[in-house]
């Protein structure tokens, strides 16, 4: 049985079929645009790499029944806005399948396995997360993840599935912790661009970073994620790269912030932080960072603003 | 009552003599070169910052017994290996002194407190730690860094001598903590230049840090440090400003590692690093990643040898 990947929006999806055809398992992409497909059977390229050219051996279809038959897994790599609506659309072709979800983000105040639940059962249900580039998968550069599932026998399954020498992927039974945490990583990211572009230098920086990984911290535990999570790949690992690149759409996204945010489609942690905020309301969670980062981009309060706050705050130092 | 400063070796000492100075706090300056002393004094420049102008209220002084007259406590920021003959030297004059240290390294395979302990009494000791480049201190960037001490009126009464609008302090009494997570991230920013100086790319590198915090955590928690401090600034906050900086002298001396350790007096990661196997061995701690850089270091095995090891290793998730 192979795996299907619908590549609807970005990189990542194209990136994993690669993974997994290196390993030999059997992939097919799914694209609705049929430009898109002939293209890529084709010339084997993509927009999203430039110049890079993959195994002819990866097919792309515009059926989606095509792209199903003799597939066990779907991998799930379209934008969080698009996830759930799209499980909709397909879901009496999908309840025999397992879904892996690589989408980071929240959907309607919820982390996305909570909203697919009328969907997809628990139990084959994962999440594929950690810090990893698509352009520097494609490479063979070092990557480690972590794939998540309250099914055990699914994660080491799909582990297997996925691991090679360049791709390295550890298991993790809490599904919410890394969800969460690659949902508040882009947040953040978006803070982190706007301190480097105000140059407010590394110390300030490096306190923002561990004040950051504090309040995910409160919305990880409190959710009911666990503290191995926060200090993992998927957490602190994810956070550090998304928050120090350039590559980072989320980072320069901040970076660049000239107030316009129209045109920042593929910006996943805009479309997060109105959720992350319904969430913190619902539960009652303090996130004094994510609240700054949305008054600055939603109701145009200075940066220095943020910082201030940034500075007002207290740190972990002194819960003791 | 003022504060003391010897600042024998680098930049740190000046820092903080500012942002004493700046809160109006009595600060002298204790350095053994007359001539260094001389041009301070006359022009209030120092070689550490160029083109820097220091307020002509510090004053430097090449007497020990006039710098430590009317003053209450010593700052000790002079480099690891010159830190202990110091206070042997000066121990009938500091009985009565308090003694912030702030060198970050290990010495004759303790922490400095420990090494200590014969001179000073724990009550009158603290360490000032946390993520924080002088040159950036002293352009009053905000700075947030942590002093740990066992005496809590002691680090109350430094914080609120050290505190000023761009430099916060946050206390702790996590003394061993503060000064294993000071120690350790000299060592793995060493590390984070070798991979970075191979063009490794951010996926390996963001991977690398997470499996530095979690063989930090090993230390730490093995000598009754606290997780707290690992996540907090002096922990993973300086662990980031370390490792991803060019400014860092360890990250600089991996970036541009050539096999000739001979030329690199200021980098204090390269004394930390025997001193660091020496209490992994003695208390059966597994450090793979600081036995890579010695092995790179002093062995000549190549930087891959390094990043090979990463990927064997496991990570936190693992451990569930």
């Amino acid at each position: 049985m192979g795996i299907t990947l619908p590549a609807g929006g970005g990189s990542w999806g194209l990136a994993l079929a690669f993974v997994l055809n290196n390993n030999n398992v059997p992939v097919k992409v799914w694209a609705r645009d049929e430009k898109q497909v002939d293209l890529f059977n084709r010339e084997h390229t993509s927009k999203y790499f430039d110049s890079f050219v993959f195994p002819s051996s990866i097919k792309m279809t515009s059926s989606i029944d095509e792209a199903l038959s003799n597939s066990d897994t779907l991998v799930l790599s379209v934008p969080v806005r698009a996830t759930v609506g799209l499980v909709e659309s397909i879901k009496d072709k999908i309840h025999d399948k397992n879904v892996v979800l690589t989408a980071k983000g929240l959907d309607n105040g919820e982390i996305l396995s909570e909203r697919l639940k009328p969907y997809i059962s628990s139990l084959k249900l994962s999440v594929l997360s950690g810090p990893s580039f698509a352009s520097e998968v494609i490479q063979k550069k070092t990557t480690c993840v972590v794939i998540a599932s309250e099914n055990s026998d699914l994660s080491k399954e799909l582990q297997n599935d996925f691991s090679s020498d360049f791709f390295r992927v550890y298991t993790s039974d809490d599904v919410v912790g890394v969800e969460l945490c690659g949902a508040l990583k882009n947040v953040y990211a978006i803070g982190s661009g706007f301190l480097d572009g105000k140059k407010v230098g590394y110390n300030t920086k490096a306190s923002y970073l561990t004040r950051s990984l504090h309040e995910l911290g409160n919305i990880v535990l409190n959710r009911g994620g666990k503290e191995t999570t926060l200090l993992g790949l998927s957490g602190i690992g994810d956070l550090i790269l998304t928050c120090t690149s350039p590559t980072s759409r989320n980072y320069s996204f901040g970076y660049n912030f000239n107030g316009d945010t129209t045109t920042a489609h593929t910006v996943e942690g805009l479309y997060t932080l109105p959720n992350i905020l319904e969430m913190a309301d619902k539960y009652k969670i303090d996130m004094p960072i994510v609240k700054a980062i949305n008054s600055i981009i939603f109701n145009n309060e200075p940066v220095e603003e943020c910082m201030h706050l940034s500075q007002k705050r207290r740190h972990p130092e002194h819960r003791r």
